[in-house]
C-alpha cells in the first residue's frame, strides 16, 4: 500500500486530527484508548490530533461521571465532539412565510422561528424580514451570530451556483437577486442557496419519507408545481438549474393551470392562494360533487406532471407534499395511474415532513457544508 | 507531495507502463526521447516500458522513413500503438436488422455489415443471424475472432447491469432474455449490452450532433419512441434502467399512439412499419392535406414525450434521431414549442448519425471499455 513520506509533515497532521475529530463525531464520547483502537492511530499522534482539536475548539474534555469515582485510580480523561461550539442555519424564503431552523454542529434541532409575510412584499421587504426572523430566533436560543459556521437557503425558482436566483415568478423583484451575495454581506459563515424543491427531497432522504433512497423525486404539489430530485443521492439541477421545473407543462396541452382546474366557481383561483386549495380538498372529502370534479381535474394533471418526471429518471420513490392540506387523497390515483404508464412505476409517499421540508433541508445543505471541511485535510485544526 | 514506496515493485512498473501507453496513444508515433518529455518519468523507465509494451503486442516500432536515410547517423528508433493487435464491434440487434461495425483498438472504422431480419423471428433465429453478420464481417475484413476485445451491443427495452434483458415489447421472445450471457459465450472477449436509445446518445455526443455536451437527451421519434439521456457525460439509466421509456406515455391521457396519430386511412399503422411513416412524411411534404394532418397530430404528441423529458432533466441539447425518413420537418415545431414551455429551452438538433447512431454508440462502449483497461494499472502490460 505504500506510505506518504517526504511530504509536508504539516498535512500528515492535519489528516490525523481529521481522521480523529470523524471518529469522535460517530461516539457520545471516548477515552484516548479507544480513539487509537477505532482510527488505527499510535497513541502520541492520537493525543497531539486531540491537543490541537481541543485547542481549535471542536473537541471538549467530558466531566468525569459520578460512578467513575466508585473505581479505583484515576477514570481515563474522555472527549468528546464540541457540537455546540457552533451553528446552523436553515431557511425557507417562501411567497406567504420566512421560515426558519437552528442547530448545532452535529444536526440537533436547537430552535424554529416563522413569520408570515405578504405575498406583494418586495425583495428589500423580504430580506429584511429573514433578518428580522434569523435575529429573533438567535436571541430566543441565546445563540451568538458570530458562531453560526453555514447557513442554508431555500427559495421559489431557478438558482445559479454563486446563489444568484435567474428566475423567479413567484416572488416579487426575485428574478436576477443576487441572493447569495446579499446574505454572505449579513452573515460571518458561507451562505448556500438552493432551489426550495430541491431542498425538500434532500430533506426527506435524510429524515422523512425516501430516507436510504439515493434516486427519488420530490414533487411541489399545489398551485405553482415544481419538482427536486436526487441522482445517485446528489441534487440533480441540469445544465441551467431548470430541472424539474414542471410549472408549465400546461403549455404543452396537458391540461389547465392549477388554479383553473381546481376551481368550483367558474373563476379560477387565486395563483398564490393554497388555503383555497385546503378548501377544496375538504369539501371533496365531504362529498360535495363539485369540488370532487375539480380535484379529480387537478390529479390528471398531477398524475401528467408526475409521469413525466418519473419516466425521464425513472426514480426509486416519489414523495409528494406541498402547502396544502389534504394532499393524501391524491396518492391512491397517482399510484394507480402511474403503474399504467410506467415500465417500472416508482413507489409514491406522501412527504413525512410537511411544511418543515424546505427549512429541513436548507440544514442538511449547511451541514453537509461544515461536514465535508471537517474531513477535508486542513480544516479540522486551524 | 511525497513518493510510493514499500510497495510491490511490479505495480511501479505497471503504473509506467501504463502512463507510457497512454502518450503513445495521443501520438502518431514517438522516440524515446520524446516520451521521456512526454512522460516525466526517466530514459531507463521508459525503455523498460516499451519493451514491455512490444512483448505484449501493444506497442511496435515504426519502421524508419527514407528521408530519415538522408540524415546523418542512425536515426532514433520511433514506436507507436499497435492499434491493429486488436479489434473492436459495435452490434445493433432492432426489429428489422442486425448491423454492425469493426474497428481496431483506436476506433478506427475497418467496416461494417447489416443482415435484414423479419420483424417476427423468434431470439434464436435473431441470435444465430447476429453470430452469422458478425462472421462474415470478420471473414470480409480478414480478422481473427479471436483478435477481438471488447463487443458492444444495442438492443431495444430495459437492461440490466449483467445484460439480461427485462422487458422488450419489440423483439420476440426477448423479454428476460440473458443476451450478455448468451453473447460471452460467443465472443472471446467482454460483451458490454445496452438499451439502444441510451448508445445512440453516446455516439452523438462522440461524433454526432451534440460533440462536446456533457447534458443531451436523444430522443429514438417514431411507431416505438425512446430515450436515452447523458447527464454530466454519462448514461442515466435511472433506479430500475427505465429512465427515458416515452413509449407508454400516451396512457397518461397524452395522446393516441404514434401509429394512430399517423394514420391516413382511419386504421392505424402497423406498429413496427417505419417506412409507412416515411411515406407519410413524404406525402404532407408534397402538400397532401391528409397527411400533413397527420404529421401535425404526430407532432403534438413528439412534443408532449420530449418536453417531459426536458422539464425533467434540463438537457444542454436534444438530439432527434430514428428509422424513419423526413424526420427533418419535426425540429422546427420542435424548437417552437419548446421554447414556450421550458424556462432554459435546449437546442433541438437531428441525429447527425442516422441509422448509424446504434452501432456508433455500441462501438464506444467497446471502446471505452479496453481504454479504461489500458489506463488501469495492471492491464496495460500483462
Amino acid at each position: 500500500m505504500g506510505q506518504l513520506t517526504g511530504g509536508d509533515p504539516s498535512l500528515l497532521r492535519r489528516i490525523n486530527s481529521a481522521v480523529v475529530l470523524r471518529a469522535l463525531r460517530g461516539t457520545r464520547h471516548s477515552s484516548l484508548t479507544e480513539l487509537v483502537g477505532m482510527t488505527g492511530l499510535s497513541r502520541p499522534t492520537v493525543e497531539g490530533a486531540v491537543d490541537g482539536l481541543v485547542e481549535a475548539g471542536l473537541v471538549v474534555e467530558v466531566e468525569p461521571e459520578p460512578q467513575d469515582n466508585r473505581r479505583q485510580g484515576r477514570p481515563a480523561r474522555r472527549y468528546r465532539f464540541h457540537a455546540e461550539s457552533g451553528h446552523l442555519l436553515g431557511v425557507e424564503v417562501g411567497v406567504h412565510r420566512v421560515h426558519t431552523l437552528l442547530s448545532d454542529l452535529s444536526g440537533r434541532l436547537l430552535g424554529s422561528h416563522t413569520r408570515q409575510v405578504a405575498e406583494s412584499a418586495s425583495a428589500e421587504d423580504r430580506l429584511g424580514l429573514l433578518d428580522q426572523v434569523v435575529t429573533e430566533l438567535l436571541q430566543r436560543a441565546g445563540v451568538a451570530r458570530d458562531t453560526l459556521r453555514a447557513v442554508g437557503v431555500g427559495t421559489p425558482g431557478i438558482v445559479e451556483a454563486n446563489g444568484t436566483v435567474r428566475l423567479c415568478t413567484a416572488l416579487p423583484g426575485w428574478t436576477e437577486l443576487p441572493l447569495g451575495e446579499r446574505l454572505r454581506g449579513a452573515f460571518p459563515c458561507p451562505v448556500l442557496v438552493e432551489n426550495d424543491a430541491n431542498l425538500a427531497a434532500v430533506a426527506e432522504r435524510w429524515k422523512g419519507a425516501a430516507a436510504g433512497s439515493d434516486d427519488l423525486v420530490f414533487v411541489l404539489a399545489g398551485l405553482s408545481p415544481g419538482a427536486g430530485s436526487l441522482i445517485n443521492g446528489r441534487i440533480h439541477r441540469g445544465h441551467g438549474g431548470a430541472a424539474g421545473e414542471i410549472g408549465a407543462l400546461h403549455l404543452l396541452g396537458l391540461g389547465a393551470t392549477p388554479e383553473r382546474l381546481l376551481s368550483t366557481t367558474g373563476q379560477p383561483l387565486h395563483p398564490l392562494d393554497e388555503n383555497a386549495v385546503t378548501e377544496v380538498f375538504r369539501l371533496a372529502r365531504e362529498g360535495d360533487p363539485v369540488a370532487g370534479s375539480a380535484v379529480d381535474r387537478f390529479v390528471g394533471r398531477l398524475v401528467q406532471d408526475v409521469g413525466a418526471l418519473v419516466v425521464a429518471l425513472d426514480p426509486e420513490v416519489v414523495v409528494v407534499g406541498g402547502w396544502a392540506a389534504g394532499l393524501d387523497d391524491v396518492l391512491e390515483p397517482l399510484r394507480t395511474r402511474l403503474a399504467r404508464c410506467c415500465l417500472r412505476p416508482p413507489r409514491v409517499e406522501l412527504s413525512a415532513l410537511g411544511d418543515a421540508a424546505i427549512t429541513t433541508g436548507a440544514l442538511r445543505l449547511a451541514l453537509d457544508h461544515v461536514e465535508e471541511r471537517f474531513s477535508a485535510v486542513g480544516a479540522a485544526a486551524p
